[in-house]
């Protein structure tokens, strides 16, 4: 027999009635029924009831240990009473009657409960992670994000992708984000950086000719953190050579649809084939924002020409002086009480707006300010081109078009959710297309990039030689599900030619882009094929799929929210001599840290180090 | 049609004679004909042979670019003439005959020549790296150095493993190797450090209770580096709950032997199930080494007893002190000259060791001051015992059994080089067990530990108590491969009262315990199963299949040999305000650097962020 088991703990079930077997487990839970006690003995696996009665040498061995002790148990399968079948547990028609037990763990107090969906505090989770993992809920979180991982990789290789590993150990990218340092022990006064993404990697792969590359990739930025931001995080990173922008929808969207499918727990997927592509300038109008939640069913219309001249006077000075009014249907709101237009209006204007005006219906009668001075005819011509009926209200955002787009949106989320109009139940993806190139800099009156550089303009050369510039569009898109942005991506100007004449346009010279940017563009100049790809990331999509709001939740190891591993204890003081190693000495605040440091501080659980698996070096 | 290509470089057979196609890919090579060009294009999969003649408008164009250029080509397939046939070519039967050309990239001057398997030196293959890569060897590593991670990956995932990310912003460890340090800046004067290992991670995933972990996992460790050492690798990290070392066994045996039998190339692979189990003591003594090669049919015999009374003084007198002499056979070697016997003598003494005895023998006659002294019956006897025939001749190593038992293993291998004895085409598995948990500090005078501290000793607490310390034996294990040490393993000490006392052995108090590894014995003490696992390192693994003696040569981006990455410019100067930021200032040796290093450094090829695919922070 096993040392440690004959079956795993959701293993056993009435066929193996009548079985001698050995299982090992934690002590989950124990219930002292007078002499006959039942212990929940519970693995990876799943729990296996455990019956210990007086004739069992086991009784007094269970009854004094704590629970999340680990213990090996000897006994007999019977099946359950019929009263005691628990059909919820794959075990629950059998008990196993312990003949013998063996302690491989004697568990001291626990600092949090394993067998309870009890909160605590994240600080004593994080610390005693170990223990908190053991939790039915993030036990199954971890284990989600495992699954999904292994899926999202054999569905990318299935669509022809190969994983390939970039390099940590990286340089130092002045722009985005702030960068995670490595002091260079061999190259004094110089640093490596963790990578933000491999981006660049990514983009030479192609230029090395490998055709379709991914990597869930560990990327890594030092920024302030936030419930769904954690300094390490993941991202299917992909890149694909001689594709255009449709070539990338359809090698994604069966990955994205088909993990969500497999793992939304009965919930709707956008079907691949099927995700809507909105361009930037619809998204903008219709839903206020580029990252729609097309669950929510309402959607913004433009009526700014209805009040080129309106009673309402307002409106009609906003249009006159080139602003916009957008309107945001609020559906069946005809119970609702002044008080709950009123109350969105208070909320815009806390918001920083100047407000959100707003008309009601009950039973085909106009109510409110607007109304009355636009009047119930020119109202009615607004309902007719929106398809409103009789009971719909309706929100008013007026303003410069930017403004009144961005309150429009949170207007319309607010709206959805005060109406509980959000459909449940479903993840709807989509993509947001044709994002502008470049854009009009109003303070410095010039045009600049809109939102990536280095996205390949559609028309090419031709349309920045021809086109006015704020009319171009990039070949770059975004995949949104739910209103979360998954990920930017883009066909990449793979052309020097074509790069040097877009930073042209946004002011700057051929010297100017070869100083910043030469690295890239030399390579391009050696053979570069056309490529595109883009890099969702994994930890969102597990939070989507396990509808957890904290990164946390999904991450086996998180650093908590200031950055600290409180169970190993880093980040830590390390030794002078580590830091002369490497040609650094502590400045500023630190030095004051390191004065009032104890060594105690270092003698952390991560001193194990000897125990490594890894051959000699 | 679409816009780059409708079969890729090695989809066209002669089922495709008469298509129209499209084609796009690198310029591999171009020979002129005499106004017929023939261009081989070469995409990831494959080369095409595409003909242009005067009628096509893509001579002209095709006979100015340079190699390297990427192109789209349309053309029509016809099929070969007999003799053009290039069997050795997937495409060999058909050509393409051009119609038209794009241009999608105008190669420039190249630094090195992709369709030549000329050699260039490192540092230009590193600094080129996105060219370099298109070669055929090095495209080939790489493409299996993926296959052989996916293959991994499946089988660990068969086996019953799941795969978990630890962190890679960790704690530091102040034994082992060098850490990576990581200055936060949040914690003025603390640093997280890249692990070395997941060890304690994974370790704690058991204590979580997820019973088989497994991660192909990047490590981490600031050393000099060498041929076969990266400053960042990857190991097959994998741990089990509720295991014997046999469990282990029999889990890893298939993964390894598996994907070495998929990738072997037609090399046979020790089948799983059959991988020998040698105890330490006896690898030291037949191979003398705890790595041997068994492709080497050469064994190591002590022949300590047959000169405990011999003519030759030397060893007698080495026996008489508690030495020993090893005899390691040289079979086949009566038509070697006396050079080659007294060549090996004099190597091992530019090895430092006192001389390596030896005896020949030719067609039954001994020869050599050895057999002299011995005399040839009593060489005869040792001849016997080691089943030697008359041809064979033998050499000794003689000494502390340490010192002999080192030089005896290195002899072993040099002789059956020198003889060509080492079998090819096979790769031969075997694990090293019975590791001593003990060994007797000859400086210190006093037991100390031998490997690994954290190992499970074999007999637990009752060994412990009841034996001899230095005959304790530990559950741990190396596994090795044609005389390299993929891995150590073990099966760990989970209870803090046998941690206790093995510690108390080698003289360390429960306090010294508790002041250094009190992080994982407390973890330990809240319900811990029995585990263990191991840790392959997969860089080895691929150059063992891919037959490449350098590290770098299965690394997509390695580091160069100074720990630089030539091709980003990594490790580089950084701002004083991120070194601000970090709170650190440079000392010593930096400060030199810093002053002499110019900005330009730093605009080099990291310095295209902006285009990453992440969505924004």
């Amino acid at each position: 027999m096993h040392a440690y088991r004959t079956h795993n703990c959701a293993a056993l079930t009435k066929a193996n009635v009548g079985d001698s077997v050995r299982l090992s487990g934690w002590v989950h839970n124990k219930r002292d029924h007078g002499g006959v006690l039942f212990v929940d003995l519970r693995d990876h696996y799943g729990i296996t009831q455990i019956v210990a009665d007086s004739d069992s040498e086991a009784l007094p061995v269970l009854e004094k240990l704590k629970l999340e002790s680990v213990v090996t148990i000897d006994g007999d399968v019977k099946a359950r009473d019929a009263e005691a079948v628990n059909a919820n547990l794959p075990t629950g028609e059998i008990e196993v009657f312990a003949r013998s037990i063996t302690v491989q763990s004697r568990a001291e107090e626990l600092p949090l409960i394993v067998n309870s969906a009890e909160d605590y505090p994240e600080d004593i989770r994080l610390k005693y992670r170990f223990v908190d993992l053991r939790r039915e809920r993030i036990h199954n979180n971890i284990m989600l994000r495992n699954k999904v991982i292994t899926s999202l990789r054999r569905r990318m290789t299935d669509q022809g992708f190969s994983e390939f590993q970039t390099p940590i150990l990286g340089a130092s990218s002045p722009e985005g984000a702030r960068d995670y340092l490595v002091p260079s022990r061999l190259h004094p006064g110089k640093f490596y950086a963790l990578p933000q993404a491999p981006q660049m990697f990514k983009q030479l792969l192609m230029v090395a000719g490998f055709d379709r590359y991914f990597q869930i990739a560990p990327c890594f930025r030092d920024e302030d953190l936030r419930a769904d931001r954690s300094p390490e995080f993941y991202q299917l990173d992909f890149e694909m050579s001689f594709v255009t922008q449709e070539d990338v929808f359809q090698a994604i969207e069966p990955v994205l649809a088909g993990v969500f499918e497999e793992f939304a727990n009965g919930k709707t997927v956008t079907p691949a084939g099927e995700f809507p592509r909105i361009p930037y300038a619809e998204a903008m109008l219709k839903y206020g924002t580029d990252k729609p939640d097309l669950r929510n069913p309402i959607e913004i219309a433009d009526v700014s020409s209805h009040f080129e001249k309106s009673g309402f006077g307002i409106f009609e000075k906003i249009v006159g002086s080139g602003g916009v009014v957008r309107a945001i249907p609020a559906p069946g709101t005809n119970e609702k009480s002044r008080k709950f237009f009123d109350e969105m209006n208070d909320w815009a204007r806390k918001e920083g707006f100047s407000g959100l005006g707003y008309v009601t219906r009950k039973q085909g009668e106009f109510g409110g300010p607007i109304a009355k001075n636009h009047g119930p005819d020119n109202m009615q011509r607004i309902y007719d081109e929106l398809g409103l009926g009789e009971n719909d209200g309706l929100f008013f955002a007026a303003g410069k078009e930017k403004d009144a787009a961005k309150l429009a949106g949170l207007a319309r989320t607010r709206t959805a959710e005060n109406l509980d109009l959000i459909e449940q139940g479903c993840f709807k993806f989509c993509w947001i297309v044709d994002f502008p190139m470049f854009e009009w800099d109003e303070e410095l009156k010039k045009v600049d990039f809109s939102h990536n550089p280095f996205s390949m303009p559609q028309g090419e050369m031709d349309a920045l030689e021809n086109t006015d510039p704020l009319e171009i569009k990039a070949w770059q898109y975004d995949i949104v599900c739910n209103g979360y942005e998954l990920s930017s991506g883009a066909i990449r100007n793979h052309r020097p030619d074509i790069m040097y004449k877009a930073f042209e346009i946004a002011g700057y010279s051929q010297e100017e882009v070869d100083a910043n940017f030469s690295g890239m563009i030399e390579a391009f100049k050696l053979g570069a094929p056309p490529h595109g790809g883009s890099a969702p990331g994994i930890d969102r999509i597990v939070m989507l799929l396990a509808d957890e709001p904290n990164i946390r939740e999904v991450i086996a190891f998180p650093l908590n929210q200031k950055a600290q591993d409180l169970m190993m204890g880093a980040p830590s003081v390390v030794s002078a001599k580590q830091l002369r190693d490497v040609h650094i000495r502590l400045s500023g605040e630190a030095l004051e840290t390191q004065k009032s440091a104890s060594d105690a501080e270092k003698a952390d659980m991560n001193s194990n180090a000897a125990t490594r698996d890894a051959p000699p070096a």
